[in-house]
């Protein structure tokens, strides 16, 4: 139900997911008649035996406190689809709606792993090897769930992120960073520089050094450790300067004639370089350190991007996150 | 002798300056037979009686630990340059030099204004009217000073930066607003939250609320106030976005012999935007709160950056803004 458009964008992404893969299953959370119509006036065919729907009375909406749904609406689809991982009926949750409450919710429902004070939202931003010219995501989190964070949760969240880079990128030594103003060692916020000193003293760590907020985009660590507050300024940072540039870039080319037909012949090209940073191919963030899948889609996402964090749901249900990473933090506390 | 190219940027960027303005006076402070074997070996003809060059015989490095170089070197091309603001001989003091070091030695030499804790580095970020079209650069304090800062200090950076924003832009009040991880009153930092409070209470500021990092560059805000992590963290992913999109774009071009042909009838518009967001034309930090004028150029600036950045200061003396911002904390002291 969730998002900025609703089951506009979940049901057809659903039944695209459910098409390209013969294995999946599933659930559709909300309420259950207007879901029904939906797929009714749409006339869409699928598979029966692979998609059911959970009914839920109610829905949290976009802009609510996250503490009041949490307490209030407990028959929400955010709430039932949640409690859904948590019975083990389903293995992942997938949704548009309201983040805060997303993640109040399945702090409180499916709890954190143990050792794990706080999940983060982890999410995989694009980032060009120049070397290879290649783009190599990385992973950086927590991008807003935890304001605050003491330098015990940035080393839980260098051995989240960690586990989640060497399985869904597949590189066997993860180069994990921490978010800093100066490569320096002295500088930036003591969490930081303490957290430092922990992810340098881990032997299950590839521990890196600090990065600066350039350093994101130019493929030198694997994963990027920062307290939610940076990690937030960060991305929406990120998204503001992408999209000056796009709207210069349309201007630009607007401005004339004869730059109206050099963007017509260019239009291939820009087509691609779209396609390339394209939020539908980077959408699905994951809410890590809990007991069970969930993942955020942007809210305004397309249908297609919608599909993306399906997607991320069956990478890491097929990785087994939660349990990796849960083998890996009580490896790192014996050890 | 700071920045990069030392010399090489710095002399042929005061002499355009001077050709360009008739009243300019300017003193090189650094090695002066280095200075004096440049300029003959260049054979550039100026006006003797508006470059006059005074000697030091150290050179801070650009690594170099702050407190060290202030301790040590006392006779550094940066500390005679910020003696002579001090003692009134020159009206400001531009370096490409070690930021730390420049901030450091300001503090020391200069002081801070009456009831200002410590300066900020201030710079105009680039923003764009998405409804009249046209660009209209945000001052964004703290850059990178202050690490951490209290609610004071981010409310006399509203201060200083509306003041900077009211002379330099023209605008009588200036929107004033806090960086933070959304925009409702209860999210962010302890700090910011007070702040807001602080700013919300003051009749001489026109605080307009909190802004998050996609805001930045919408030109919501004249100001914008955050501490120098987060001011930091923003800045560098800005440059990073900016470039990694640059690279991609040339990339996409290079891709094909079409697209090669592309980028041909295309160079036209793609350098218009270019210098549209030229760091050339946005270089110059300010490093505001000080009792003197003090600009901060990009230490990999151009010649042509480094007038920017001289021409920077030109409008802060021809404003007198360390006075003004002097008389606005008074007023608001006293009210």
């Amino acid at each position: 139900m969730g998002g900025d458009h609703g089951l506009k964008t979940t049901v057809p992404a659903c039944l695209s997911a459910l098409k390209k893969f013969p294995d999946l299953h599933i659930c559709l959370v909300g309420i259950a008649k207007d879901i029904e119509q939906f797929l009714t006036a749409h006339k869409t065919s699928y598979d029966t035996t692979r998609l059911s729907i959970v009914n839920a009375n109610e829905i949290v909406e976009m802009d609510e406190s996250p503490a009041l749904a949490l307490r209030n609406k407990k028959d929400s689809s955010m709430r039932v689809a949640i409690n859904l991982v948590k019975s083990g009926d389903v293995d992942a949750c997938v949704s548009a709606g309201n983040t805060g409450a997303l993640m109040a919710t399945s702090k409180f429902v499916l709890k954190t792993l143990n050792e794990i004070d706080r999940p983060a939202i982890v999410y995989a931003i694009p980032s060009l090897d120049r070397k290879t010219k290649k783009m190599n995501p990385v992973y950086m989190l927590d991008l807003g769930a935890n304001v605050n964070c003491s330098s015990e949760q940035l080393f839980q969240f260098g051995i989240m992120g960690s586990v989640l880079a060497a399985n869904l990128k597949g590189t066997e030594r993860p180069r994990v960073a921490l978010l800093n103003i100066g490569e320096e060692e002295m500088k930036g916020l003591d969490s930081i520089k303490q957290a430092a000193k922990m992810l340098q003293n881990c032997d299950h760590i590839n521990y890196i050094g600090y990065v600066e907020g350039n350093d994101i985009f130019s493929a030198k660590a694997d994963v990027i450790v920062c307290d939610g507050f940076a990690g937030n300024i960060a991305l929406k940072t990120m998204e503001g300067t992408a999209k000056l540039i796009a709207d210069m870039l349309k201007d630009s080319f607007n401005n004339s004639i004869f730059s109206k037909l050099a963007m017509l012949i260019s239009a291939p090209v820009l087509t691609g370089l779209k396609r390339k940073l394209d939020t539908n191919q980077y959408n699905g963030a994951s809410l890590l350190g809990l007991r069970g899948i969930v993942i955020k889609s942007h809210g305004g996402a397309s249908a297609e991007a919608f599909e993306t964090a399906i997607y991320e749901a069956i990478k890491e249900i097929k990785y087994n996150i939660p349990q990796k990473t849960q083998a890996q933090i009580e490896r790192i506390m014996q050890s």
